[in-house]
């Protein structure tokens, strides 16, 4: 199945392995690379490889230690510039052979954010981080940077001796830049098979705290103390996960805190999770991007999409889990609550895009679609939409959970479509097929717009909020007096953004109701940045926002959900 | 942690591929081999790499295409000759190189069996076979001979026309040999990582009828119905496995049938079971067989040990999943019966070994020892009775199978030691260390006879066949005719079988005891080769001729209870 969105061929052959040598150079922006693919033919008298790349010089190549001839062909909108090398001797089905390529990366590169001091929370050193996902790698490394390909990695980087640089990877020591004394050299190993997409790299001042056996919290000093405060609980989601899940294969779940410019909530890179200073809320109430970024080690990261149209794979699941571990540390009417809010994110999406939008199919079409314009909260809401209604109709929380160990244990280290997880969704459920025929597949996966079936809710804990945002809606100006900060008392913080989003979805308040409502709740004293967000700002403008942060960006966006604890988003508007 | 059976070092390189090309010489008697080794550096600077061989001659080796020094070491008593490999280059820890070796097997290589035309069923075509497991694939190529390291391997193998070649792995199709038109060529490929044990071969005038959706069964053709028959309950038992292990990762379950030389009731060889015909019981009465070979795709195959001391996580764990799939297909009270005869048969080991003898522990020290030499129904026995205790104390089989199942997909695709099954065992029960703690572990693993706490088992099924047994040892020749067939007429195939051994562990009847049982129970009618083998032969002479074939053949032998369905065992005696 060829992966529209990638140059390479992982029908031809497949990348088991890298070995690579990185070195970032701040004052160039650039990062010079040796990388060593292992690769496997897939068929006979296999004579030329194609890898993906992106505005990258290519320096030389050699094959098995002889030079080799290489190209660059023709640029394309958004894939990038493929790379054809034409092998020195023919590879047989199953032959293997390391290709080495030098590189040298752009100033430009998508995948990568180079920092001025003063863009740094210590503002003395220079940072850089780096978000590959979806299609991004390139720009760093020629690969194959399609998610249907999955190998291990060791990587050394060379770096400033005054400053770390992290990967998504075990840690693996430092030592002295052999050839410059003015740096050092951090080594990492990943031998878990990944895709390029969770490649990532992060250069800077950081300093480390260890906040649970398996977890070391990075960030630059001055976010230290409070990122350990707010991540304190990690082990115990990581134990959570683990029960509905599955045993945690990666070892290390690192946590990084990145510079206020991260425009994301968070990325699931394996063995380090990135995450917005943003999430810093003071109260642990944000931790549910954690939750999310956690349970990606499961549903993304172990099990894989094989190109970005069965995106909902990674997206779906991971909500599903993410809500799961909500409902097992607050309670299962929280979990309906965010259920519920999933939904309502997922008609914001449809009337962005419009409902008639092939974009909003939960499986849409790429052939020709830069990855990065189809993103939206579809594949994540409607993913879950999906799964909390085969929930529902084959037995509930406990049966359901049986059918995810399954399938996690069953596609574990490989990558999957939407035939494949539907396929093996029929076979675990052999005895229900009858059940299964009445879903509406054609409705659910390959029509635009809401989904045909709307799923139960639990409404106890929505109804409070609704309440609440209707009693202000109703309210005239002489009843204002009536609200105060009682109101809030029963309310949880999950319930407060709901309150808000219900009002934000209504015709804007009168100015008197909002002076009111500051004054009584005191949203600007929160630190949450997802109620004082929605506070702020009308839905909508956010999500133009977003959007064109987004696009000017360039890069893949993460769910509304995550996106709208990017503190760049509602303080630079 | 080093392999004490085996020169190849894996703490300083692995294995991560294998690049067949088998060339098959009937007339010779050896198979010319080209290896290519896709080989990871685990260390800076290293310039040598060591492989395990025996019995091989090495023509010629190189390093990406490059050619390499190489000296034969000293031959060992069992171990074999190490392989010494100069690099041309030195690797850095996380690089991976391409490693050639073309080789010869001697005729007396002890993984194969050259069979003469008159050794198989059809008398006209010759037939070899391998026995890899435990330390012999070194006798048919160089490779890291240590359970400890796991890789994928492709292959392609020459053989006459006439013949079919089958490997433990997907087959890929077959074309006619370029290089000689009266061959032709067979490939296979495996994609899940394996240790070098579980590499198998077959070739004769093989047949294939397919009987379940991943199953196909292979002999020669005078076996083909009977073989179709014995197992065409193969797909029940695959989806009974299934659900109680997980997801069947392996695609393809094919069966072969061996010509009735092979001595061993079955080896696990993945994505092909080899079988003796000795199974072919015509009632599907040693189906067990089966499901222990089935089991194995779970533990062993894909959780593996990570050296032969730890032998017991394959074996026990099998051992304890098949009697599940027996109790899921026959009833609980079958898989209480089938336990406790497990511990008679572990009471006969250490009878046999003697209850001081310390390979009767269960995680035995295995430096200077031949692995074939410790084999015993131990590992199996004593690690089924271990883990049967511990689902006692823990909660019953629904909890025990829970901690089975997460400790599958924890350790799955990788290998495991003793202590690393213990850690996650104590943090699966985290709730319950208190528990943990009263387990005498030190007697149970590293303590010589039998364990110290017998399990309960229900006894229903095994009263019957007590009574039955004891009739017969207090008879007297006077009431012989009050024996009749209506005594066998409510005892399974599997009580008759333990109703004779409680016999053959008495002294021996009166001969004429036995005249009239064979009289009035007509055993030598029954196909089933268990229940004849234990009413002809004594046990412990059973025994020696299975210890005495088993030194004979040099292999490592399987366990009692597979061992004593070995058609050649009962009638060469």
């Amino acid at each position: 199945m060829a992966d529209p969105s990638s140059f390479a061929s992982p029908e031809q052959f497949g990348t088991k392995h890298l070995h690579l040598k990185l070195d970032v150079d701040f004052s160039r922006r650039v990062i010079s690379a040796s990388t060593s693919l292992t690769v496997r033919s897939l068929q006979d008298c296999l004579c030329q490889l194609t890898f993906d790349t992106k505005d990258l010089t290519i320096k030389e190549v050699s094959v098995n230690g002889q030079t080799a001839k290489f190209q660059l062909g023709a640029s394309h909108r958004f894939k990038g510039t493929p790379l054809e090398i034409t092998l020195p001797f023919p590879l047989a089905r199953g032959q293997e052979v390391i290709v080495q390529i030098s590189s040298e990366t752009s100033p430009k590169s998508s995948a990568l954010q180079w920092l001025n001091p003063e863009q740094t929370a210590g503002k003395t050193h220079p940072y850089l981080f780096s978000q590959c996902q979806a299609t991004h790698c390139r720009t760093i490394i020629p690969c194959q940077d399609t998610p249907s390909v999955k190998f291990t990695y060791y990587s050394q980087v060379s770096v400033p001796k005054e400053l770390v640089a992290l990967m998504s990877a075990l840690r693996d020591g430092h030592i002295p830049d052999p050839e410059d004394c003015s740096r050092k050299i951090y080594r990492f190993k990943q031998n878990v098979p990944i895709p390029s997409y969770l490649i990532a790299l992060v250069v800077g001042a950081l300093e480390g705290r260890k906040i649970g056996p398996r977890t070391t919290v990075w960030t630059e000093k001055e976010f230290l103390d409070a990122s350990a405060y707010e991540f304190a609980e990690t082990e115990t989601m990581l134990q959570k996960a683990e029960d509905l899940a599955g045993p945690y294969v990666w070892e290390q779940y690192d946590l990084l805190v990145l510079p206020p410019s991260f425009p994301y909530g968070g990325m699931e890179n394996p063995c380090l999770t990135f995450a917005t200073p943003t999430v810093l809320a003071g109260d642990r109430s944000l931790a549910g991007v954690i939750a999310h970024e956690i349970s990606h080690s499961w549903t993304g990261n172990l099990v894989t999409n094989r190109t970005w149209e069965h995106f909902w794979l990674n997206e779906g699941h991971t909500v599903y889990l993410e809500r799961r571990i909500d409902g097992l540390l607050h309670g299962e009417n929280l979990r309906q609550l965010l259920a519920l809010g999933g939904w309502k994110e997922l008609q914001n999406s449809v009337n962005t895009f419009g409902a008639s939008n092939v974009l909003t199919n939960l499986v849409p079409n790429l052939h020709e679609v830069d990855v990065d314009e189809a993103f939206s909260s579809v594949p994540y809401e409607k993913g879950f939409a999906l799964l909390y209604h085969l929930e529902q109709l084959l037995g509930g929380p406990d049966v359901f959970l049986g059918f995810l160990k399954a399938y996690i244990q069953r596609f574990a280290y490989k990558t999957v479509t939407t035939d494949d997880w539907k396929a093996f969704l029929y076979s675990y459920f052999k005895d229900k097929t009858d059940i299964l025929d009445k879903v509406d597949w054609k409705g659910w996966m390959h029509t635009p717009g809401m989904p045909p079936v709307q799923p139960k809710y639990d409404m106890t804990l929505a109804n409070a909020c609704t309440a609440l945002a209707n009693k202000w809606i109703e309210a005239k100006e002489s009843d204002l007096s009536s609200f105060s900060s009682e109101d809030l008392k029963d309310l949880s913080s999950y319930q407060r953004t709901e309150f808000l989003t219900q009002l934000l979805l209504h015709e804007p308040l009168p100015v008197s109701h909002v002076k009111r409502m500051q004054e009584v709740y005191i949203f600007n004293d929160v630190k949450n940045s997802e109620i004082r967000f929605r506070d702020l700002y009308n839905f909508d403008k956010a999500r133009d926002e977003a959007i064109s942060t987004f696009k000017k960006n360039r890069s893949s966006m993460h769910p509304v959900t995550e996106m709208l604890v990017a503190k760049d988003l509602h303080l630079s508007s």
